[in-house]
């Protein structure tokens, strides 16, 4: 195996093998994930990163698809992140093996990379940021970062992108369910997909009602745009391209763009901490203390916090 | 407001608004938090604690109302857990406001409590143990711990039960959700709601086969039943009463509630000494150190790893 200087190198310059090998030691958790971090932080931070959101069936993959297709007709490099949502338990990725994308399988342009969610929550807010930056340092000009499922953690990873793209489809009975889900409230574009439908016109009316579209607003408040697409057909397409763009101008004028960036460094730096003192934690399942203390609280000798304290002190400073 | 100790002795004698007023402490995470605790620890342990789960629109709500029926006819105190999942964002509960249960409102041997997911994930994971411990101490037999939604954190939630009854209903497409979810390995017990309805056995045959019920197990094994019911009828209900009943049998007899509960209280603890340890991480913000780190890594001169191991120093021990 090459090391890791030689694998930067080879995947700044593009080579699709030498990605595909740093996003799995990104996803594996390898010991060699903070040198290839490292390694590649001076490389990163040109790529635009796109959050593509929805409930199964609005067709997520196919608007992928299709916004691949029209960044490619504009000479960009592009790079897919498809992260499915596995079961917490098995840790497996169910849809992880299918052929995603295969019209782009072939262009050297397009990365494509699906990513399991690694069975716990904490692993997906750290490894797609991580993965983001090995295709970013691979000379992407645009990350798309589909998220199959809508759980939390989904919301929380397509929130973590430069411009978050919200879909939906006609006839879905979506309304509520997407906002419980959070999605209402992460979109700087929404696309109404299936537009063929019947019923697109209301789901875009119910849509503009739900996100307070014809509320006043600030001046300069970016306002989320509406766009209908059928992406099977490209229908559309151009058009999610351009309020992309739009928002992605309206947020460099302002520096919002690198304030959201650094939110998310910041938010990102945070998880990893947590995740290294969890570790630490863990650690102590070792010498049998945590064992000791479950014992205790289940015999109602002890509660929990006072428990937690012990474990606290055990690796904090004082 | 009554100081902790009145309120812990008059929730212990079952006075309804002592139990609503700790449970509200704590999910507010108040500053009482700890001492509610510590009141309540050598009160706790006798409640059965049993998690209901599966996709919306399988009738959980009316499940769990013909449940509370069934142990209020044998002489049972039950308390009632919803928890809503809620927007990541807003923090609010869609549903929880609204009137959960009417039948059983007024029976003061029953307690019914929503609870919102307060926004985070790790909220959910520490507060709703916590809300089950003021329900055992006041005196509950059973605590019934609805999950609305099929997230993980839902799933997270239903697996640390005593024991876990999956929900399902005819004609939904639930298998590969249902898979998808997790849910297919948390179910101690799994119910195929909506009996009447066209498919009922097809989905109790697709559940068989994806359970593995076929199969040979080791003798001594837990093999998770199958009910039908129509619990808008009460039909059923009684027989998911017998294998929960089963389910607890079979696991005294093994020291197996035991361990599960201590797994869960370990499993508890470290959430709480998480959420400590995060917390100081974030009192970090104040003195602008992780801003100073998030410029350096949007700007490409650091990487998160490095950056994350200064926060770490931050707090820990070396």
């Amino acid at each position: 195996m090459a090391d890791v200087p030689t694998l930067v190198e080879q995947a700044r310059q593009g080579r699709p093998r030498a990605v595909a090998r740093l996003i799995s030691l990104v996803e594996g958790a390898s010991p060699q994930l903070r040198e290839v971090m490292a390694a590649l932080a001076p490389l990163t931070g040109n790529a635009y990163v796109v959050g593509l959101t929805g409930s199964p069936g609005v067709g997520k993959s196919t608007s992928t698809s299709a916004l691949v297709s029209a960044y490619r007709r504009a000479g960009k490099r592009v790079g897919v992140l498809a992260v499915d949502p596995s079961s917490p338990f098995s840790g497996g990725a169910l849809l992880g093996d299918r052929v995603r994308m295969g019209d782009h399988a072939s262009d050297p342009g397009v990365y494509i990379r699906s990513m399991a969610t690694r069975g716990h929550l904490g692993g997906l807010a750290w490894a797609a940021p991580q993965a983001i930056r090995v295709l970013d340092a691979a000379g992407c000009d645009v990350v798309l970062v589909e998220t199959v499922g809508v759980g939390q953690s989904e919301v929380e990873i397509a929130s973590q992108a430069d411009t978050s793209v919200v879909l939906l489809a006609p006839g879905m009975g979506d309304g509520i369910q997407a906002a419980k889900a959070g999605i209402l409230e992460i979109g700087d574009v929404y696309v109404v997909n299936k537009a063929d439908r019947d019923g697109a016109d209301a789901t875009a009316r119910e849509l503009n009602h739900m996100l307070g579209l014809g509320e006043a607003r600030s001046p300069g408040d970016w306002r989320p745009p509406i766009v209908k697409t059928v992406a099977a057909r490209g229908e559309g397409v151009d058009e999610v391209v351009e309020a992309l763009e739009k928002h992605r101008a309206w947020m460099e004028e302002r520096g919002a763009l690198t304030e959201r960036r650094r939110a998310r460094a910041a938010h990102e730096v945070e998880t990893i901490a947590v995740t290294a003192l969890r570790e630490r934690i863990g650690d102590l399942r070792g010498d049998r203390r945590l064992g000791a203390l479950a014992e205790r609280i289940v015999d109602g000798t002890l509660d929990p916090y006072t428990a937690a304290d012990e474990l606290v002190a055990g690796v904090t400073k004082s």
